[in-house]
């Protein structure tokens, strides 16, 4: 099948990432982790978010999230999160199901929360007949596409620890926002005051697996049992561990990420020039655009692609770019757009 | 790391899954299931299981069960399981976690469950105060290396079905069994009544993967919403998928344990010429014995393996071979087992 | 302590409630409701939902809540209700911990629930990553103290069946919305197509107690486990049934909520005479008023209410009324408005 | 229905708790617990285990039992009880479903779990395959009618604290524990090393109302949240702690218990007298017997029981004396034994 701005998810693996799992894939060692390809995978993950930062793989992106949020909250607390956020609508209630709290989902203007949409929501402590905000959950990049700066992690960290709560980061496309931000990740995590962050790999290039990473001393203690309870345990680990010392022990997953964000980069300035609006400004490796329902129809049949909700008599499409777009995949998506538009083709 | 008898989870991944994940990594296809690869996976386990079985793909064991037994239960009920089975004890209570139900472990003398053994448990039935026994849950190979023959599974689904419940299989290691049984699996699970199975891929050789089959037609209706809650969805679905297409689709499975069952066979012979005592009829893949601490811990430090649990005076110790166990592994082994029991190495 | 306008969970019991718990304080009865009052409860809740209902008594308006819906929700669905519901926001998340599933709260302009509200969310059905609609869930009287028509119920119901869905009905205060609608209770709930209603007793006159009624045939077989599992199962049930028999077997529930609703109408006309501004028009038992911050605040200091939310740069302030409410409360309040709006009190 | 000895559960009010919620209905007063009859309740309470107690009260005793455990245990981790144990048997699964975790029921000779019952399990501590030991529960007297000491439960408390776990009571029948050690209550909680109290009042003499009582400081802070997220919050509070300040803070509570531990004994007697033999001594209010099952069908006819389980070719069975059984109620039984062993009734 040919390549499509469907989703990250649907690109394969870097060859760094496969080769590395098959160099792993000799003789036995330990199952579950007490083996040296996670050992180094770790040591990998912990040059981008500290040494103090406990790192735990897990199998994919849900997993982390509600692993990680498992571990922070209690029977009665809540996690705010933006409307638009993974953990609030594309887990199918993994969240409630794991944690047996509520997601409250605040609406945002594009896709980023600010400490002025958490505040209201904080008169709720000591009241026992409501939920308790115990964490606040972000996304980086969020799910519209933008990137929060590490003055904006911060603001939410601060908030959050004046008042007895976390900040977890969804970091399913972590790398991506580093190569927006040009900053190193630990930049607008560990050092932004993020406690606990799902670190992304499967749309940056694994085959698959992710990361949970306590960034705040303390909180890991009893994460080895949430993790084996909540069925998130590899027992051949060694396969995630060898893919994120390959890509993450070198330069591999910054290339990745930053052929993606160029190719949205070109993609956006293609569409612009082209007359098409975009939602909201591109800052990593996702374009929103806005086009008649008939355009986007037309325009799904040369590049697959999907439909975000409707604005008005508009539609909001979602451009993903990965690792292995092409110029030419781009170039041809772009040159379709102006017959697409005047219903041509 | 050298190969060791310390579990099939320990050696890597055959050849065969391997190249199938790397021939699988080409483009783009759907994530979460809907490309080729996973349809052909799919169409390989139902050469095994029949073609009206519904059949998932998801990370790993606990996973499988986890999932398979939630879709079963509701509030109130429990499963009935021996004492010794894996979602008895070895998965940190994640039945209890993902189904919010009671797991009743009872003692068996063999690790096989009998219908006298559930006979008892049923006049709870219509008890409010007592859970309700809703689905028996069987391994196979059981977690004492021996094997429920058809008529064996036979007669736990006809009381299951007697008294409404289900019989679920854990089968972590269903290809050992087939190969004990000399049957092809079907035999033993859908002509048997087996209503899910927990179909296992990486003991068997495979990087990871399991698959949840439901064999009784009906039961699926849900699953896919039980599967993204249970944070078992994989995005990256192709390579699950491939791997069972190459693995099960062709006889590498059937070599594989084939070979592990043989260098168990082989195993057990020695040791027994060398005069240990071992504990249960070896059927499969795995050999438990009855040694001496002092001398277990000798043995040990040929090649790792682990102990099970003290009886009386002595230790049963347990002895998994791999598809990837050699001939010379298992002599060596043997071979210094005299000097072992006589304390002199 | 002085009556308020802070609750009509602030009353005591009624008289006949208390006798009729005095009357069933004799010898022994049989445990968890095989019980003669607990039948003659359940047979007095007929009289009003229905021959063929499923009746169950529970301790309190959250714990029918939460096993009712339940009973009905199964893994990755979820729950629509407006935003402003009980179960969506003064429960502490207790749907949330007993279902494991979503709550989805709607915005509504006037705390009523409309089809227009539902459909839109419908699209989600079928999609794996999103949380399946499967309970409508709406309150009688709502929060906002506004009452749903036989006709907007059947609405709700008609597109609840017409997707595979449930509507379940919080009825914490339905005596008063059948005093409101001059209707009989089967008219709204079963003749209108409810399938689950949690049947309120304790606002309204009991000392404690609520039901769980079952008004779909068929929906109730599992219920026994759901309660005890829930910790609902009251062991000395006499006294409940015990209540509803004698409050719901004659006409004293229909002259509290009479008596109620006629005490805010009274409050609504007093307030608004006064000049006060009324946020909806008061139907039942309960009065929503504008108010600014500072008389509200000076109003309390007369009779305790509860402050709502703020809108604008006022206050919404809520008023029950109770079945113990009396005329000269109610004058005694409507007094004091003209010093408190003019700063004087 | 004339009084059995099938349960205390089956007994109505003390007509001291009954009047204390006549003398509470009046007028209004904070729902929810903010009232001074539920402070008199707790300070009560607080007369028997001590100034520093945290004390809140629930519905039942699955609900105290339920949300204190909930308040004590993580994921993964697990409670250690006796398996005759009411929360391992007799609850529906409700501690499963309230906590996610595993319930290990170990057996027991006289239902009393001791420090040797649990040392072994402590193995699994640090072992993320296994569930985590974190709470020992021990039920004060226990499900066969014995009674810890208080030496008894400080070496159980000494185990737990060593090992960084806590030990719940389900003090059902604490009352009656308290008579028969002859001893406050405190002696054989707080000053015994209880962490967390379930402290039963339906089972003597109340109406419904159980107290979850924190002896250990520090554990109770989130527990406001788990009570209303758990269902266990009563609007009309006044009730319940009006019952427990009558009872409670006066002689009632002791008078009842040793009223009913009295009338037991004089069963025991009687019983032996006739031949009868006991299988447990009994400590407290409940007598276990051995009958030939036609025998304890005919015995059944003259005053109801349960029958416990068989033992051999006979049943045991299960007399419970309540605060209201009358030296008449004992004696005609007693007196019926002779003529139902014969088999001439």
């Amino acid at each position: 099948m040919a390549r499509t701005f469907a989703s990250d998810n649907n690109s394969g693996a870097h060859p760094v990432a496969l080769i590395a799992v098959a160099e792993a894939n000799e003789e036995h060692v330990h199952a579950y982790g007490d083996d040296p390809w996670t050992a180094r995978g770790i040591r990998a993950l912990r040059t981008h978010v500290g040494e103090a930062a406990d790192v735990f793989f897990v199998f994919n992106g849900t997993g982390a999230n509600v692993t990680a949020l498992s571990s922070l909250l209690g029977n009665g607390d809540c996690v705010i999160t933006p409307a638009t956020a993974h953990v609030a609508t594309d887990e199918c209630g993994a969240p409630e199901r794991f944690t047996g709290c509520k997601v409250v989902g605040v609406p945002t203007a594009d896709g980023k929360l600010r400490p002025a949409d958490v505040e209201p929501l904080l008169s709720a402590h000591g009241n026992m007949h409501h939920v308790q905000p115990r964490v606040i959950s972000i996304s980086q990049i969020s799910e519209t596409g933008t990137v929060y700066t590490a003055d904006e992690v911060r603001a939410l960290a601060d908030l959050a620890h004046a008042n007895g709560m976390y900040l977890h980061m969804d970091g399913a496309r972590i790398s991506n926002a580093a190569v927006a931000l040009d900053e190193p990740i630990r930049a607008f995590t560990t050092d932004a005051g993020v406690d606990v962050l799902s670190f992304g790999g499967t749309k940056n290039g694994l085959l698959f697996g992710e990361a949970v990473c306590f960034l705040t001393p303390g909180l890991a203690d009893r994460y080895l049992y949430e993790r084996k309870s909540g069925g998130q345990l590899a027992s051949k680990m060694r396969f995630v561990g060898a893919q994120f010392a390959a890509v993450y022990g070198s330069s591999t997953w910054h290339e990745m990420a930053a052929h993606a964000n160029a190719m949205a980069a070109r993609l956006a300035e293609g569409a612009r020039a082209a007359g098409v609006e975009l939602v909201w400004e591109p800052a990593a490796n996702e374009v929103f655009a806005l086009l008649p329902p008939d355009a986007a129809e037309r325009l799904r049949a040369v590049t697959d692609f999907y439909e975000w909700e409707p604005r008005g008599d508009r539609v909001i499409v979602r451009w993903v770019c990965s690792w292995d777009t092409t110029d030419e995949d781009v170039d041809r998506f772009v040159a379709a757009i102006p017959a697409v538009m005047e219903g041509r083709s």
